[in-house]
């Protein structure tokens, strides 16, 4: 009798991008395909579940509005679980699986059980949505730095320790993860920072999906509008040196 | 007779990744398969362009070490050119089109011409680096922001104008794009400002190609290795709150 091949326990960290299947990299849409078990978020998930082969077992761990995520233990025990029953496992991440997709306490637990893995790069949400508005992210002259920060800690805060001086800066454009709720926070500090409230600012939901919305704003006119919104869909605020 | 059907010009700016082509989107793929003329930097050229069908033109533009790169004025008028004729025109930008890929006088050009344009996006350098190096670019207690900017303005020198309060911060990982030459002067400045000379840096080449290597440094031990290093290789350099 032949036992089955047992192959060393592996984990495949795979960005989903924005959301459209068709802004999956080749490399994803392959591992995908091969999975034999995808733990993901439902964020990223939609048609882009439909690439998995019919056997392929998908685990829903993610944030739902009104719904409690699974907690990070949760998510770790599984990731481990799976993996030593050697199983193709995919951990599937919205966006870029390393830009605030909590990547760090899932690799950090499989090191610490010896459990090998890669990472499968992605599009972010601040590309897509650049891209959507057919913008650039960054000018020769006049938007040399861009910023990526996420506009809630581990309790949904607005961090408290903002480097303000990089925030409120009028040549950087800088996008903001998370941030719907803080972002009226976020722009009176910016504002008594020194930044103009003129500033302009985009609000970007579904981004390269069919709910695809954008909106042109000012930080102030934003501040001001997001209390009045319906918040239950996520959203990248970007702000800063959007216009030539 | 029935004439030819005559598109209106059109231009589709696509993000070739980091240089690995499986780590194209399958949308930039499906653009590069149907298109009929493809402009390219020489930086996203190699098997990216095995994908172009055996009809399509290849028009190299781009930089490359010890030769001039085109002018952006050709490059404006050949995109201008073919898109007129009715090709189906691609504009391959290596990394994101949208991070440092000098996107804006292309599309202010075409929009000029009342030249339709979508743009694709992609996965940008700084992603692809620490996904190689098996590292998120963020984490949630000590990598709450990240920023990316260029370390050569238009004459390839170090911007004067940097925000010393905002790349001089510790609690940031930086992803410095063209900065090779300048990272000495800028690694200065950033210790005269406070950052500790043995903050950890990264030093990119050929990201996810065969060719790849990634070197560990500190800020001060990169700034003395680059003038004794080959400079003919695009590198990436990541610095500050990448450990745990």
């Amino acid at each position: 009798m032949i036992m089955p091949h047992s192959p060393a326990p592996f984990v495949s960290f795979v960005s989903s991008g924005p959301g459209a299947p068709d802004l999956l990299t080749l490399r994803a849409a392959d591992r995908l395909r091969a999975a034999e078990v995808v733990l993901y978020d439902d964020l990223s998930a939609g048609p882009i579940l439909d690439l998995l082969s019919p056997g392929a077992q998908a685990i829903s761990v993610g944030k739902r509005a009104g719904r409690p995520s699974a907690r990070q233990e949760e998510v770790n025990r599984l990731l481990v679980e799976h993996a030593r029953s050697g199983a193709r496992v995919v951990r599937l991440k919205s966006g870029d699986a390393g830009v605030f997709g909590r990547l760090e306490e899932e690799i950090t637990c499989l090191a610490a059980h010896g459990i090998g893995f890669e990472i499968v790069p992605g599009v972010t949400a601040a590309t897509s949505a650049t891209a959507a508005a057919g913008l650039p992210l960054t000018r020769r002259e006049t938007a040399r730095r861009v910023q990526f920060i996420t506009g809630a800690d581990t309790r949904g805060r607005l961090p408290e320790d903002l480097n303000l001086a990089a925030l409120a800066d009028p040549q950087a454009v800088t996008v903001v993860y998370m941030g719907q709720r803080t972002f009226p926070d976020l722009a009176a500090r910016l504002i008594a920072h020194g930044l103009p409230p003129e500033t302009p600012a985009l609000l970007a939901h579904g981004i390269s999906t069919p709910a695809q919305v954008i909106m042109r704003h000012s930080i102030a006119s934003l501040a001001a509008h997001l209390p009045q919104a319906d918040l239950s869909q996520p959203g990248l605020i970007l702000y800063g040196a959007l216009a030539p």
